[in-house]
């Protein structure tokens, strides 16, 4: 029977797994970056049922390396060019390991004092980064998704106080862009305000929210009796990576007295390169802004930050505190669970604190910076090869572009480079074609990594006869 | 200028940590278990800026033991009685490096089959322990409370489908126990239910929602016009983990035509062992329910479980799919980004996967049965010893009590066992009056430390001449 794991076997399988981590951090590129097997294959391979009696780990490290393995999409590659690319930097893996050995649960201050004061400093710190005002304060959640529901939850409370004891009224109405990201219809839906009450503003011709449009959209709700409380601007859309002009849409925001959440989930990061910070002008004047250090801050997921200008706001919109959770210094601190829906809150702020520490300011803005700039190099070659066109305009480290071609060229395309294991690349659709992203993120990529994702689909737009 | 950590400085820190963890866990009955500072006293002593250059890992490794860990609260102590004793085991703590390392993100089935089918595989397999039908599908979101906005917005999903589009149409009602979580109020305001439409039902004297006050505030609610369309049972509620009576409640949910949600986030472990397996009895009944891993099966924080009957109902009430997120895949797999509000998803099934695989069913059963067998038997001791009554019954393994005294004399009782830092209790309040409790769940916890945690309180006892 196995009552624990002996010091002693932690400590040999933990040196053993150290060192496959090196291993694989080294040589990643081995790996295919995208996943090659059939719906199915690996959860048919394993056992139905869990062993009634424990067993060695060297089986279960086995198993990890044959079965697990061949079944991993590699994220954490710097081949990986799908979605946006992210990267788990090795300071934030090593941290990972002591957040899970302390097992802090940060829900009172009183319950884990380092991590309740550490979130606070680190993201005081990040604020600094990007040139935040400090009056906002900050509060870490897992995801961008479930950072939306609380802002707009927020902004609900500050229009209608009453939503915590009698519930959702009709009709408020929350706008935000056709490119926005779509958990701020998911976060809507979810609260109880529903689909019906977003309206999805149209973009210029760089895919960026119209003002003009989105106070047409304010004043008609107006007229016709209901209530418009939230407008969220995105910074560095999904899509394109547009940057919506919020300047102007905090100025219709305060005309309106609408609650401005900026998105910056992906491109907040930029602004640490200062000749970047522009992609957060206006951010200063918004009640809420959500950046994720998860994306392209070389943290491993999950950490993604809410800003709020409004603290007091967002916790008499969550706080509910039952006896068994008082606590005598309640008066004097912060309890971080006052501030939104979870609980239980793992000891995240240490990985952000190893990573900003050990990298510091100017090499994470040089990392950023060299991101932008390899994508801008990226693009150029597709205009300079007389096969591509660029489908939007690439203003930070993600281009969209085309074969000049069906959508079935392009799809085809976009499989056999994602086949080769050599890139990973995604797709999206903009007025109504199917378009091609090619996104720079990750920590390890190199200018030869560039290199081999543009020959790779240089040779399979040849091979497709292009 | 730092680009990234070179290997062989990641394997150097590594190692150092892993045995910084071996040492911490094997030694970590000379930390209090309490943290012992004054609120600020960290933040005050850490730089107001990040640094504009890297640091040495050696520099941040050293603030973390000089600065960091005497602001930690250790959860992960033996001797931590406080809330629900919870454990990071170390096949738990070596699978968190791997999942930081790998950094996948379990959104689709294609960007990560390992994640998605290990996830699918494991839950069969806790299901399985747990004694649940196989019709149940599981998905792991962070905490207990962020499933409970998902069950709840099931539940009103099922009873008004288009809440998706139109909003939240009142007067839905939900109910649970006095008794119940306050992730239970705090979802159904979140949701936009409105706090005056959760009837907080009443208890019997073992703290058990009453079934007939149940059907009473049902009845009465249908015959003012509100609709009544969810009731959540707890097995094992925070206070004095009580058990609701599920068939009972399951009868009248399915009268009425009630969503049964089932909160075992703690409780439901037991069932892990048969001869506590009781605890679960009516929930094959359930619509959904919760089991957090991480309170009493030895899984670091965060990993909570939602089960539910009603897989097709889940995803429709959260399905809201992008174009940038199709693929060609989807009619053939479970993209697990459709039952939730989370895009980003760690691989936390990896870690329940070593831990159930490295100790097996038996060995977990065992260790849970022994927490028992404790919780009671120093129930017994503080029966046998004149100057204690118990508060509650103790049917699983926390036992509230009090000095037979004043509120303040067991208030200064609790600040005195805390401050020795042999031990950390918590409190709640029973029938207005304050009561400490005892929890015991932590996998290194051995009967000496039981003995040590009833010396200590006896002894302040006695120092405050009880």
């Amino acid at each position: 029977m196995k009552w624990n794991m002996p010091p002693e076997e932690f400590r040999r399988y933990g040196h053993r797994i150290i060192d496959w981590i090196a291993d694989y951090l080294e040589h990643i590129r081995d790996y295919p970056v995208l996943a090659r097997l059939e719906p199915g294959e690996l959860a048919a391979r394993l056992p139905a049922r869990a062993p009634e009696e424990g067993e060695p780990m060297e089986a279960i490290l086995d198993d990890f390396e044959r079965q697990i393995l061949p079944a991993v999409t590699h994220w954490n590659h710097p081949r990986f060019h799908a979605y946006f690319s992210v990267s788990a930097s090795p300071p934030g893996i090593l941290a990972e390991a002591l957040i899970a050995a302390l097992n802090m649960n940060g829900m009172l201050w009183k319950t884990s004092p380092a991590s309740t004061e550490l979130e606070q400093v680190t993201l005081g710190w990040l604020r600094d980064w990007l040139g935040l005002p400090e009056r906002f304060f900050g509060v870490i959640h897992d995801t961008a998704s479930i950072n939306a529901v609380h802002a707009i939850a927020a902004a609900r409370f500050r229009i209608d106080p009453e939503v915590r004891s009698r519930g959702h009224a009709q009709p408020l109405t929350l706008y935000t862009s056709e490119f926005a990201h779509s958990s701020i219809e998911k976060g809507a839906m979810v609260l109880g305000i529903g689909l019906d009450n977003v309206r999805k503003i149209g973009v210029d011709e760089a895919w960026r929210m119209r003002v003009d449009l989105l106070e047409q959209a304010i004043r008609r709700d107006l007229a016709e009796g209901r209530k418009p409380f939230c407008v969220c601007a995105t910074v560095g859309t999904t899509a394109v990576t547009s940057v919506d002009p919020v300047p102007e849409i905090a100025s219709v925001a305060e005309r309106y007295g609408l609650w401005l959440h900026v998105d910056a989930a992906y491109g907040g990061a930029a602004a640490v390169a200062e000749e970047f910070r522009w992609v957060l002008a206006g951010a200063e004047r918004a009640d809420s802004l959500v950046v994720n250090p998860h994306k392209w801050l070389f943290t491993p997921l999950d950490l993604s930050v809410l800003y709020t200008a409004h603290p007091d706001l967002l916790r008499r919109t969550f706080s509910v505190v039952p006896e068994y959770l008082r606590t005598a210094e309640d008066s004097r601190v912060v309890n971080l669970m006052d501030f939104g829906i979870p609980l239980g809150r793992r000891f995240r702020a240490l990985k952000l604190w190893f990573i900003m520490r050990y990298f510091g300011r100017k090499a994470v803005a040089e990392i950023i910076r060299r991101h932008i700039r390899w994508a801008q190099e990226f693009a150029g070659r597709l205009l300079a090869d007389g096969r591509f066109e660029l489908a939007a305009p690439a203003p930070l480290s993600v281009v969209c572009f085309r074969l000049k071609g069906s959508d079935e060229d392009n799809r085809r395309l976009l499989e056999a480079v994602n086949a080769s294991g050599r890139a990973y690349l995604s797709h999206t659709v903009l007025d109504g074609r199917y378009v091609i992203r090619f996104a720079v993120g990750h920590i390890s990529t190199t200018e030869e990594d560039i290199d081999s994702a543009w020959q790779t689909i240089s040779e399979e737009a040849d091979r497709l006869g292009a």
